[in-house]
């Protein structure tokens, strides 16, 4: 059960609502009713050859990655693109545990694969929109994941790619990482297995899980140079408590712990009998890999060491303090590298 | 309380023991019968001018320093060097919460300090072997804290110096992280408030702390390239259960957390009014601070703005895919290069 009214159009509207159906998922479970929350941006042209779709990461919603990627004079320009925004199943807008009904809700929401996402968004684009080829797929982090995904199962579709701070393939560590975050969660007894009557009574269990995820979600640099000052914090517990531990608190336990699962088993290579090199020689879009250099949670060398393996592809590394949150859009110097980088790709 | 007969002389030893006496902590709480666990390797010269002190890292004891660290051939050769190594506080062999009897006991041990082990080791090597200068004073971690704080404190007694993938004051970054680790074991309800009666009791926290600490501790690289393959375990999994948990299994959670809060306050700065610049101009014994390029408890950056404060000090850096946990002697590369990093700096 989600706190409040969060997850909603008054916090992260406007967006839409895709009914999906009887949803079918990878782990064998079916989701009834299930329902795909997209924001558009701009205008589909009539030959409809203008669109761009941008899954979401963990946690974040459409409303963010509008807010801090598209907009007049950017690479993601309304005036000149249709941009879909597709909230990633478990986020809280779409279907997810916080607002599905017994016996699916809370700990009762069946596991979800990142394949599952792309498989519904692709509805969204062929059958809903009547669109046959995207311009351009992209999407940091867990959207970077939906990226690669969506570029080895419909290369028809996707005509250029830009996973930023993602892998295809989750490593031996990220799935560590995402251990630990799911450790933090799960370790506050309040969450009684995914039980828990309100989403305030998880609220320690979210506190750990906050501050863990900014110990290595920004670099030591941001710590030592104080690049939270900035935005106006005064110390650095106060910009953990009050940006990250504000950020996560009014979040759902079960949403958060969804996407964590899902993230952990992020791999195109279940594609291709399990190997990834396979499922990466089937991606025919011209592909811009981004990493951040001081990325923590994916690590620029297992970027590159997938990015070698996609025909055609390259590597563009963007350094800052902020590491793999840089995706939030503090860092200005952070968007504009993803602007040019994005700019480059769309004019290819 | 400690779990079974784990912190004994049968696991850890040889070791002997100096009676502190009444011992009065920076805290302001008195330890009553306090203890000081040492162990020495090779014979100290009639002149009295051939000791070396190694203090222990977190978790650690005398044992490991003298495997990984000691031996014929080696800069730290027994043959020449009389070697003190020193147990830290809380460490479970010198006095410790798993060791104390009420009301000092389990949670309630007084908050001990970098400086109160510092204070100690000095009665041992001026009073108790009556040295008045020490060739070298060097650890790792927070022997690389301790090891800074003698350098600032006796600055008469420290002839050379060399801090090991530590720094002399935690960054605001480092206690974050320590808080990720104290949080780990202190979400777990049998701790209860550190009133548990048996440290099995701690088993969940003590998990969730291990694979937090593997999470950071080695390097992704490690994962990357299998480098657990070596020491023959069968995959990422394995390693971090069969390695890291089962390291940590036996671990008294409230002497970890004692040195956890210990390490989260380690400052030199203190010896002169908040001001670490001043601190570490008073060190006067030729320093070489040894970095660990992909350290993520201790980051380079971090080391190196310290180093550069510190007169006439050099920096050498060492790679390796185990990062900060290279410091556990498992890459005969790092121990190469240590060796040869000690030999320049002991020749000099």
């Amino acid at each position: 059960m989600s706190n409040g009214c969060y997850y909603s159009q008054g916090i992260h509207g406007p967006y839409d609502l895709l009914e999906l159906g009887d949803f079918d998922l990878e782990s064998g479970f079916r989701l009834r009713g299930a329902k795909l929350a997209y924001r558009t941006v701009g205008t589909l042209s009539p030959a409809k050859d203008n669109a761009l779709l941008f899954p979401t990461w963990y946690s974040g919603t459409s409303k963010i990655i509008e807010d801090v990627y598209t907009g007049a004079g950017r690479a993601l320009d309304p005036s000149k693109y249709f941009i879909i925004i597709a909230n990633q199943i478990g986020n809280g807008l779409s279907t997810s545990p916080s607002n599905s009904s017994a016996p699916f809700d809370r700990a009762g929401f069946p596991p979800v694969a990142i394949g599952d996402d792309v498989v519904a968004q692709h509805k969204l684009v062929t059958e809903h929109f009547g669109i046959s080829r995207l311009e351009l797929v992209l999407g940091g982090s867990m959207g970077a994941q939906q990226t690669f995904e969506w570029a080895v199962r419909y290369p028809d579709v996707v005509k250029r790619a830009a996973p930023i701070a993602g892998t295809a393939r989750a490593t031996s560590h990220n799935k560590l990482l995402v251990q630990t975050f799911i450790d933090s969660i799960c370790s506050d007894p309040n969450w009684d297995g995914g039980w828990y009557p309100q989403g305030e009574s998880v609220h320690r269990g979210l506190r750990r899980h906050a501050r863990l995820f900014a110990a290595s979600g920004f670099s030591p640099k941001l710590f030592a140079t104080q690049g939270w000052r900035g935005l106006g914090f005064t110390s650095a517990d106060d910009f953990v408590q009050a940006f990250v531990e504000a950020y996560f608190a009014p979040h759902d336990a079960n949403n958060l712990l969804l996407m964590l699962r899902k993230w952990q088993n992020g791999d195109v290579g279940r594609q291709a009998n399990g190997c990834l090199k396979t499922a990466l020689s089937r991606i025919t879009a011209k592909v811009s890999v981004i990493a951040i250099a001081e990325d923590s949670f994916f690590p620029l060398a297992d970027i590159e060491a997938e990015q070698t393996e996609i025909s055609g592809s390259d590597l563009k590394k963007i350094s800052s303090p902020w590491g793999h949150l840089a995706l939030f859009g503090t860092d200005p110097g952070f968007n504009a590298a993803i602007d040019a980088h994005l700019g480059d790709l769309l004019a290819s």
